[in-house]
């Protein structure tokens, strides 16, 4: 990590500029590894679909992933002089997997844009992204059983099944109105939490770690993925949309139940329990009532006790640190802090 | 093989009837395999997740992908007492495959039925056969893994991503009405014939045979591969609706180059190509013209060098299976070879 700087730098910093500008080489070589790949994919590959993977794959995601892959690598003692691996070449899994769920998710979502531009269905059509999707999808596996061995790819594999099971849990739970935090939080496990915690925990394990420290990480990834997903569905309700560049209110819409709504339903009186239900109830009513949808919200704490999880969740990430302190990657450390705390205060 | 009884018994019969009899006691123990799976995954997954997996894997599929991988292990001296492999449990990740494309394939094409049932997108909706599909992916590559070990992964996934680049050079020569037939058979390798070839070359790689015989095998599903795709497509021209179930004359109403029509838009005199290629260009004329079309296919042999072109793979598979003529495996050989007659003969 020599091009990073002094780690002083950064430090305690939580604002999204100090990160990024800490991840930026990491981030660089994973934009390398997959460019590298398409590269030596093009003579063997349609040039629709490598145009179509290019265009998916290089869309100004943050690379959130595949970082924390090389992040635990290196916290674990795994390097360049040390291993053999090229970790970047197996941290892009976990890019190609998440992008390959973004091109299935946005078909089922009819989504029109991601991230500020046509959404891979609009841009090339609903066949071409559920096949590109697919071809990340084996890719991903592929790259995982090569760099980390049949163990990791036991790790990866289940996370993917267990994103699909956060689906359909989901799908179980729509309109279910009564849905208990439980619930709620064995499907953001699924759906978000269980694809990051395996990016840590890999990333140990190819490393070489034992199985205390290939746990603490997974369980790092876990609380970070769950306060992620917190997060992201409070900024459904609270997110400025000049910033985040969605707009809000479309879990409500959708009658979808996240920790803010779930929680106002648990804590609300009866008189309030009840209108929420009735304009859960109705398209319509969803599609009017939001801003008092919020105000009910708010008035039973609901988002404050949703980001006061998150914060919880945070913490318990941050706690998972504490047995890798030691001055040979108090960079690594330091980015590790500063993601979770970023995702705690981030507000897009 | 034991519950198979003689070899006498279909050596060089070609009848389905016969072949489903030989097929029986592996195509239950690959059902079986499947169905213990999904019940040991029922407790990890969501209840709706399990009752799509379990549609859309028991529709009345022939497995013939899976018996593939079981037939070259044995083939190759993989048996229950000399190995420790589960052939059954492996073997059944090719079945999960092919089903999760159909699954997105049906998708795709906006199927309503599949083998007479509603299509899974149709009887649980799009979102529940694209997630489904994405799970039988990651778990068929996570059995192979297991199974079979990396290099079995690496052959898996690379017939996988080589499907899905099929598809995208389909779509490419849409509306390239002068397609070569060279283009043809890229396609339906990619498509078709190599996901058939894996399976074959798996089953021969895992039960430790030297890479000449797991190369032989390969070749040989990769031909049965491509026969099987080349009669689909006559099929679409000249099958009987009634033992198909399927009605004829979609591929020419999409203006879809199968071999059929390659060959006679080859060898058509100026005036007969003309005519088709004014038909192709237009939707209305593609959807009138069906009759017309076959007569103009049929005065330029299209059909009957298309069976050739099939007939000539078949004799190219069943080449392959010489070197393994030995009395401890004729029961196997028996029912490779009636499979390849079998593709050939079909009429459904």
């Amino acid at each position: 990590m020599k091009d990073m700087g002094a780690t002083g730098q950064f430090a305690g910093a939580v604002d999204g500029a100090g990160l990024k500008t800490a991840i930026a080489p990491d981030v660089a070589r994973i934009d390398q590894a997959m460019q590298a790949d398409l590269a030596a994919l093009k003579g063997d590959t349609a040039a629709l679909l490598n145009e179509v993977l290019h265009y998916g794959l290089f869309n100004g995601g943050k690379r959130i992933r595949p970082l924390l892959t090389v992040l635990c690598f290196r916290l674990c003692g795994g390097g360049e002089g040390k291993s053999q691996v090229d970790i970047y070449r197996l941290a892009m899994a976990f890019e190609y997997l998440h992008c390959a769920t973004l091109f299935h998710d946005d078909v089922i979502d009819q989504a029109l844009t991601r991230r500020g531009r046509p959404a891979v269905n609009v841009a090339y059509g609903e066949t071409a992204a559920i096949l590109a999707g697919d071809f990340l999808h084996a890719r991903s596996m592929l790259l995982v059983g090569r760099g980390g061995g049949i163990q990791a790819l036991e790790i990866f594999c289940k996370a993917t099944t267990a994103m699909v099971d956060g689906e359909f849990l989901q799908l179980h739970n729509a309109s279910n109105y009564n849905l208990a935090e439980a619930d709620y939080f064995t499907v953001i496990m699924g759906k978000t939490a269980r694809l990051i915690g395996a990016a840590c925990e890999i990333g140990a394990l190819v490393a070489g770690a034992d199985a205390a420290a290939q746990q603490a990480l997974r369980n790092y990834g876990l609380h970070l993925g769950c306060a992620f997903q917190i997060i992201d569905d409070l900024l459904d309700y609270l997110g400025d949309e000049a910033s985040t560049g969605k707009s809000v209110g479309n879990d409500f819409q959708e009658g979808k139940m996240t920790l803010p709504l779930i929680v106002a339903m648990t804590r609300a009186e009866d008189q309030d329990r009840e209108r929420l239900l009735f304009m859960l109830a109705s398209a319509e009513e969803r599609k009017g009532g939001f801003a008092e949808a919020c105000a009910l919200i708010a008035r039973y704490d609901g988002f404050v006790l949703a980001r006061q999880k998150a914060a919880e969740m945070i913490a318990s990430a941050l706690a998972q640190l504490h047995s890798f302190d030691q001055a040979a990657v108090e960079q690594e450390m330091a980015v590790l802090e500063m993601l979770a705390h970023y995702v705690l205060s981030r507000n897009k």
